[in-house]
């Protein structure tokens, strides 16, 4: 492992949100980027901490997002809130109407936002820990692009179509989960290929549809759903709920409006929040205890609840700093200096 | 395959209903779950049609659901419908609350229907193929009782936990998909017991928390989630919104008030419904086109959509009427002239 050193989290957040502003970006949502990025480095999420700024400049850089986009909210006064992030980043959509969706699902028993035409980059267990930490539960999903096959199908259509999901619980962190409908990360694949290590079955088809262990074959094919038929379903849903009702992309016209799929896509969110104590009203049982007595009971098995390593990184990197190494310093440094130059295409 | 005789749907339903009358089941009651048990023999869903009924009776007669029970209805305004089934069947719950959810989907583009303390014996996918015939997405899902391990744990703990999702098409049929969160049902666990045939590596556990491969072992241990952690967590997701959140009893408590796991459970439900009109407001564009579009996309790869085959067989079963085997029309005559006397505890 290379040397490593710290920086504090504040630290880290302030370089982070220089180097978006020196792209380009409006302040707030430099802001509002730079605290997502952060939180996946403080967590040792390093796959959606700062390693995620280069993909954010690159997409810049190449004019597929729209850097002074201001959130618009449309608020018709009902459980749904539309959020219009005018083809900008998606996290200052989701900060602008956090609140908002937090107070319907308090007065309604339940809330949507539906974030419009957004590029969202993050990790959405950012979103759902947000709202359960409010004493929500909250699920979040959105597509991707195609880059993973139906199963019993031969070609990319559907996303990697993540989705997340917190519940509350009475300690300091919510109860979070948040993954891939895709068997692996796409990254995943890419390792192999660099390691010149093949890939396990089932993770992916050949550009003739057929299962391959040869992670290039894979990246010129297509991903598979985990769990096949039951994860392929679930992410036909998440296209259907979060692309077809919301009226925005779904992952395949998001990979032909970006024209390939080494930029980030640009398509819709939802994310649904339920008032635990509206939903449980009558019944005499206080919501919380009772998942608390679920998560302690997977736990008491030896079982890991998802989320875990992040929330015990995260305490590491608040009571010490974050630690980076010295590439990572660089790369940081570069970025500062040189803005948007500092990307290719 | 044994030789069978036709009967109609019609036919069929007044059978099934005449068994739960005589059993001592409210007339309305009986009609609800007839229709449900006799839409799974009509689609050739034969683990969700008069297979059922045996079930039934017995927990009937082993005093465990409340034969007389009305649901009652609890609208507090806002878009969440409790019905209260008072420890009886679901199926006259969800009947009764039905066009109420459907109404509340439509006035606040999102709705949700709880029941509480149910036997829900019926599969998900009858209630979210309403709903969608109506023009709403719908998402239902129920715990069950403790026979499934967490993923890295080592004892039964999550149901079954079963989840259905359906979202219209501009056909016959909408978009449906439901499905138990384990890896298989207990009864293919049973099915290769009964063969003397070792099950696959990845269904179940012992009693020890130890992998197996001896169905014996495995319905002795504990069953596994369907795709690893990340269906563990699905599983968990639905223990939580559909058990604590509702404050209802969670797979763990069914199992303990039953006693076992040869009775079926008694929990709470819910069930999501979502009006895309809503959803897609200022879009400019049709959510039920656009959906159309990624599921014909999906079946011109080749691949099958979740439901064709039932919604062949349902095809097949309204022209020429419903195949059932000598051994099945004994079955319906015995519980038909003798009710729960028929059944053994």
């Amino acid at each position: 492992m290379s040397e490593t050193r710290l920086i504090t989290i504040r630290d880290l957040e302030a370089k982070v949100t220089r180097i978006f502003e020196i792209s380009g970006i409006r302040a707030e949502t430099a802001a509002a980027m730079a605290r997502v990025i952060v939180a996946g480095e403080r967590d040792n999420c390093k796959s959606h901490g700062i390693y995620r700024i280069e993909g954010c400049l690159r997409v810049l850089r190449a004019g597929k997002v729209v850097p002074d986009a201001v959130p618009t909210l449309n608020d018709t006064g009902g459980p749904i809130l539309q959020v219009h992030a005018g083809g900008g980043f998606a996290c200052p959509a989701f900060e602008d109407g956090k609140d908002l969706l937090i107070d319907k699902a308090r007065r309604f028993g339940m809330g949507a936002m539906v974030i419009r035409d957004c590029l969202h980059f993050s990790a959405l267990w950012y979103e759902v820990e947000e709202l359960a930490s409010q004493g929500l539960a909250a699920l979040s999903m959105c597509p991707s692009y195609s880059s993973v096959a139906p199963a019993g199908g031969t070609t990319a259509l559907l996303g990697t179509n993540p989705m997340a999901f917190g519940y509350p619980r009475p300690g300091d962190h919510p109860y979070v989960f948040d993954f891939a409908t895709s068997v692996v990360a796409r990254g995943e694949i890419e390792l192999h290929r660099r390691a010149g290590k093949p890939i396990p079955e089932g993770w992916a088809i050949d550009s003739e549809g057929q299962p391959t262990t040869d992670p290039e074959a894979a990246l010129a094919g297509a991903m598979l759903p985990f769990g096949a038929h039951k994860g392929s379903a679930i992410s036909t849903m998440i296209e259907l709920l979060a692309g077809a009702m919301l009226g925005e992309f779904m992952s395949a016209e998001a990979r032909d409006f970006i024209g390939g799929t080494t930029f980030l896509p640009r398509h819709g969110a939802l994310i649904l929040a339920f008032d635990p104590d509206k939903f449980s009203a009558g019944s005499g049982r206080d919501p919380v205890a009772e998942g608390e007595t679920l998560l302690r009971s997977i736990e008491g098995q030896g079982a890991r609840l998802p989320s875990q390593r992040r929330f015990a990184a995260r305490s590491l990197s608040e009571q010490q700093g974050i630690a980076l190494t010295a590439a990572e310093f660089e790369m940081l440094d570069r970025f500062e200096a040189q803005g948007l130059a500092a990307v290719d295409l």
